[in-house]
């Protein structure tokens, strides 16, 4: 069986590692649609619609694409029976008050975003496969859950002290829209924090890791390379006597899981073993003396952060083999 | 007056930046000292001795050395009543047994070690004119007690939920010695986090900020840049009403101060803001509702963080305006 | 049918790119063998002999090795009838004296360099799947030699002036072993030549591309990457009426060649696009007026200069399908 | 005595690049001065009139604007008699003819043009100090022709056969704006051509260095570093008994010159030797058996490229030493 798959958004960084992920993968045929607002756009070549979608019997649209371009073009195409997975921030948060506080513009589709599912499938698997509408993880926040989430549950972070959130991303999680902010010259030997406890990725963290705003302090950072997350987490623990106690942690929540590393004996992830593929990385270090622990999370921003993960969920809507196309 | 200033290891990032430095300097005429034991270095040309030295009328110093070298001339020196200003860590540490359980060897000066001063000059300016021996500080200290000591000293930190400090550095502060964690291939496209808990440089941040090691957790990182160090600190903040609160700290602490740069109205410094400088820039966000307080320092290591800081140190040493030839 | 494989040599750049596409292989299962000279290696764990590879059942061994190295570990296991794939210089220039006098020392198995077969397969693929012994082709000759032996047999080049190559290559092509020249900071934001007129592959050009010496300038230098090889060819033209000449040459030579993509309409390849692939890519701009031509061609160092190559030539030895694992 | 100086358009990085080293001159008190049609610009504060340079006594304008607005500011400031010092393109090239078929533009002041100095003091120094309007030379053509004329004069450059001269710069080159070509993300990790045959810098070699276009193969191509130029220059030479020979005919060129550095046996310069300073660099190799050679020269774009050498030729203009400000 092969599936028909559209992408919208292709000029963008998100958009061609899509191109480059499913043009390897052996299931799906690709096109690339047009979009009349897109830079480098053709006009009268608009194909980002369902009419055009239906002419190619496409069956799945990712769109990678701004959200305010991704909740109209989502309901254009839900509604015309094709499946969705949107790879921007438009249905992430459940709660709409949310979503306009953090957006700073209402959501003008609530409907759908009652519908919609979140894609982090080591969490919500079970979800996927009938989801209309699959709203595709962001970056950081994908490496935070998965660092966070079982910790939370365990219950080993004191949350009197909260949890610090020290994260690092290469250029590309900017976007491939020129800006001075972007700019060889501005990136290059340089290291500069951006949008401290103001970061649109941050109450989807809360959402899905089960930290609440106050326990949460998140600073993003642009690191001089193409791609990359990295985030250094660190909290005061309660109730564990050795870092094994994370290990085990850890290993309870994934075990079974293709994508997420974990790592032994005080080693810690870095952004090239993760560089290019889909996998999540976790390593840790807990000092029982002072109850000071640090863990490492790391994924490549287009892989695991965006594109690999949009493929995973695509894998797993449509009843293919979890890891198909992202080895 | 002109000052006759050696360099041992001017091989090394630090030496070659502190002969940058000196040879623009009005008021210092400099040689470079070869040492038998340096890589490069020709055997029977040695003239890091003192007396070398005292032919060439040498008055200061510069030790760009590893901890076991500078312990070693630094005795040869003094006691041959040549200053000296010591660039390693051997002298940083007040406490021999602290030095031996972080340095994992045993001090061979201790005598030495009681009469050094430690060459911070916006907390010790009084105690440099008078030093026979100046320890200067290490790249990672400079920024962490700049940033810290005026707000453990107005008591505005939260010491039960205690400091995280996430530092990254550029390669120079691995130093010139070529090593694969250094190679350019490893290290682009990379970002790495070493030395969790373990820092060298942890004692040396609490000897000087009035913090204790349970408070305090320390992350050092490797960043693909030459240069740099910057450093994301966060606390929960006591008795602070606004951001403004913090800004007057650090205004009462740092009035009149050359080189340390405050960043007001939540702007926050980067490494390029201070890069070929001897600056030491610092900006800050508090978020009143939460408590959480986040503080950004930038260095140049190889500036403020080591040969401009050295400089600077000389130019107290020798009664020359602090700030001759760092401009 | 799978084909067992070996790689002594798993820890350098190219052997770490082997071992990364041939985990993806189809038709590969890998063994890595310690060879006892090589960093990181354990002694007594020394499996890079035929003994051990005839245990594992090994039909092929690849060779990333310096050439010191491959010469005596291809003659251990042609002898025993293991093939061979050597990506050292080791077996690729016909004649031991070009090789003595370009690799400063004599070669020590000069039967087998007659048997060797000089693998790259768009000029000489019949030769490969007989072979026992397959020299692997540089990388910066597998890039000129594809500009330049076409053009060569078309006679359009005026060798009375010569051909200049200016050749760029990554970090990666200095190897993996630590080096002041590879240091991190000795190469970003750097940009060196070196080997002017003395490159160990300038012979390896003559040899295939059909130019002489005196009419050939070669300078490799260093860019701060870590993959890829760009070189800008230049000469005056002979008997050409317009690029579309340059075309056809190029098409005559390359139809139905997977690895080779040619640019029309004066655009030019760079890095990027042949980055983490065995594409070579080449375009040309020709200026009818004066008679000047130039050249780009590029490829991934480590792809078809190295590691894509070898498995290309390993396909054609087993009779798989030419681009089987390489897409 | 102190001069008076603006700077219009300080925003782009040769502006500021002029900004840095005028601060540090003993000898002048720099203007920042806004221009209406620039970027980051508030329009009512526009200062970048005669008028307002008059009543800041200002007696000389550096121009770092693109060459259309250079050429109607230079208009202005000149008729009022206020030097100009251009970094554009506008005043370099003699004939309006070449002007307007390499900048796609007709020359609007072609009186000026005539009058216009070509601030390349190592050829021209003694028109300089009367120049009303000072042309600044381009990066490229600084380098190339630096290297190239005293081997034209020389008449050692087989002409049959041409120069050939491979040029690679930094992306500063390419300007602040923003635009896909200097996103950080289309420059790391790659190398590429642009421009070849048509780079604007090319007719300004020609005027300049005595070669012919015919006789002159030049190419352009994108470094990923934030400064720097290095050009690779290649031609079969005439009448040369070995590279002393060379040597000699560059040492009669520049004996005396403080900002030209030749390098002696077989050492070839580097971007970094000349990074953040007004040199250029030179070195070379011959071969004799072949005739072939090679020149190897590096300059900072933004230093003897640009604003190092606006600043030594305003160092010229007012009687100062050639090299205040700029070691």
């Amino acid at each position: 069986m092969t599936v028909h798959a559209g992408i919208v958004g292709f000029r963008g960084y998100s958009g061609m590692e899509l191109h480059k992920i499913l043009s390897r993968h052996p299931r799906v045929e690709t096109w690339l649609m047009e979009h009349r607002e897109e830079e480098g756009s053709v006009e009268h070549r608009t194909t980002a619609t369902p009419e055009a979608a239906r002419q190619a019997a496409i069956q799945v649209v990712f769109l990678a694409t701004p959200a305010e371009v991704s909740m109209e073009l989502a309901a254009d195409f839900v509604s015309s029976g094709i499946k969705v997975i949107d790879l921007s921030g438009a249905f992430r948060l459940r709660d709409v008050e949310t979503f306009s506080k953090w957006y700073g513009e209402p959501h003008t589709q609530p409907a759908l975003l009652a519908d919609a599912v979140y894609g982090l499938p080591e969490f919500y698997r079970d979800r996927i496969p009938g989801a209309a509408l699959l709203a595709n993880p962001g970056c950081y926040p994908t490496a935070a859950n998965l660092a966070l989430r079982p910790l939370v549950h365990a219950g080993v972070i004191d949350l009197n002290c909260g949890v610090v959130c020290d994260a690092k991303s290469g250029a590309s999680g900017a976007g491939r829209k020129p800006s001075l902010k972007t700019h060889f010259c501005e990136v290059t030997e340089n290291f500069s924090a951006y949008s401290v406890f103001s970061h649109r990725h941050v109450p989807e963290v809360l959402q899905n890791s089960g930290l609440e705003e106050k326990d949460f302090s998140f600073t993003a950072q642009l690191i001089p390379t193409f791609r990359g997350i990295l985030e250094t987490i660190y909290f005061r623990a309660l109730n564990l006597a050795s870092a094994d106690d994370l290990l085990g942690i850890y290993e309870a929540a994934y075990s079974g899981e293709a994508f997420v590393r974990l790592y032994k004996r005080s080693q810690l992830p870095d952004l090239a073993a993760v560089s290019h593929t889909n996998y999540c990385d976790i390593g840790f270090k807990y000092d029982a003396g002072t109850g000071r622990a640090v863990v490492v999370v790391a994924i490549d921003n287009l892989g695991k952060g965006a594109a690999g993960q949009a493929v995973q969920n695509m894998n797993l809507m449509f009843g293919f083999p979890e890891a198909e196309g992202l080895q």
